[in-house]
């Protein structure tokens, strides 16, 4: 059994309540809790020693890595952060100057964003440093961006460049906040997520949320500098295709919108790249057309061409 | 540098917003999102194997564990609670089965306080099974039950019994939730907090926060059949003074409350047994009075007599 299928076996029926808006399933729960205006954002992620970062990790850049990596769920829904609670679990003998410095790096990004720290807990786990954040966020009703609105003849667009997070960019990336709900306010996105597993990844669950498929163009894909750098680890295709933690916004909306959005894109963030990559198509999952012709993108982010 | 340090130190300088009431030290955050007649209340814990379980725990009794704590902490502050997420950090050969059967100990009891589960994540934590609950709340404006109003001459009360949890209550509990609401309902509590690190631990958190005393009645301390089972463990009485996991409410309120309190609460909870236990005094710190006289608890929740 795979991560997807338990977790597939595990939301299949979880309890549910009136206040439930968005379930399990989109970048954040949905809730409504009777704000006139708003709607709340609710989303908890981890990061763990070994898989997210090392020892050897700047501990600042260890806690502003995990507090941003939630921020970006809540730009995914084009929300506004407002408070976290962070969990710590810790080998015993910790070095408390190193957890110190953990929330120095947490702590700058909260002012940077808003963010409030309204507690949480320190507990133990003697092999290795686990963080795990709840942040709550707000949205105003009606403009929360989901993932299951994409329709047959969008444009498919991604901030940003993909792939190669891993020389650095996953320490030190800018949740797309600002950038997220411009476009909620300017535009009628039809589904936005953000990148975390990668577009391979990641595209699918637009699609299968959505009841559609999408064909993306090759020579429109951003590829990072860094994932230009590493051909000996991948080739730079597949590293933007494949690689994890971009944490850049992936969206879709009605083509004749993508003009008016490209242009007024590069007057409010001039220094952010916007690619228009593919248009969403009827059916499932995911073409990729080059000058040789289409092949399909097969499942699970594994590419099957090496390009 | 102790847990309690560390806390203090991390806790000293933390972003805030003005959505906060209430940061880090109570049982819950408490936030203003704006709802009329509410406030927003949010908690986070963890249970970790090793420490709140072991794997030879019935996987049920470890997922109802994990939300019952955390809705511990909402009856805490008599809230209701809403909604959760679940963060899964587990073993990479875990056993599908095992976690499904936490998802159905925790699904129940969300089922039964009304509680939705939208959504979570599962990660990887090589060495041990982690499950840290995120919950959000509610509690009717200015109802928010705190730990800092505690005032001289105040009765000290408690739900339940103390000590010996580690038998087979900490699995098993029911948190007071109905309690703690009815209490807020019907009385001008002064302060309330649910005992999980044992009374002599944590009535400290009320002492300080409300810069005041308390002295206790050693005979008034309702111990637990489970505490007076384990006397090769521990005497009983540190045993209910200094074990773990009661997760039993402890409140004051006005001395000309406490008969008016009691009559009304055999009615609404025959079943629930609720002691005076002492009363608020000043200056700080525990006494304990018993025919011989009366000794100071000394902090921490360590016991310096041993009757």
């Amino acid at each position: 059994m795979t991560e997807f299928d338990l977790i597939a076996r595990l939301t299949k029926s979880l309890p549910g309540n009136a206040t439930v808006l968005t379930g399990a399933g989109d970048d954040c729960a949905v809730l409504d809790l009777g704000v006139p205006d708003s709607l709340i954002l609710f989303k908890t992620d981890a990061v763990v020693e070994g898989s997210h970062f090392t020892r050897e990790t700047p501990p600042e850049k260890v806690g502003r890595k995990a507090l941003a990596r939630c921020l970006s769920d809540i730009a995914a829904m084009a929300g506004t952060p407002t408070a976290a609670l962070i969990t710590l679990a810790l080998p015993k003998e910790f070095d408390a100057d190193h957890v110190a410095r953990i929330y120095d790096g947490l702590n700058e990004l909260a002012q940077q964003t808003g963010v409030a720290i309204v507690g949480g807990e320190t507990t133990t786990n003697p092999e290795r440093i686990l963080i795990s954040i709840a942040l709550l966020g707000t949205v105003p009703r009606g403009r929360q961006m989901l993932r299951s609105g994409a329709k047959r003849g969008d444009a498919i667009f991604v901030t940003g460049e993909l792939g190669g997070s891993i020389a650095g960019k996953h320490l030190d990336f800018t949740p797309r906040l600002a950038e997220a709900r411009w476009l909620a306010e300017h535009f009628d996105l039809h589904s936005l997520m953000d990148l975390s597993d990668g577009l391979a990844g990641d595209l699918p669950h637009i699609l299968r949320a959505s009841g559609v498929g999408a064909e993306l163009l090759k020579t429109a894909v951003p590829v990072s500098r860094a994932a230009k750098l590493r051909t000996a680890e991948k080739p730079p295709f597949v590293a933007a295709l494949t690689d994890g933690e971009d944490f850049e916004l992936l969206f879709t909306l009605a083509s004749k919108d993508a003009v008016k959005l490209v242009d007024g894109w590069k007057q409010a963030f001039p220094e952010v790249k916007l690619s228009c990559i593919g248009r969403i198509i009827e059916g499932s999952g995911v073409i990729i057309r080059d000058r040789n012709g289409i092949m399909p993108l097969k499942s699970g982010g594994y590419v099957h061409f090496a390009a």
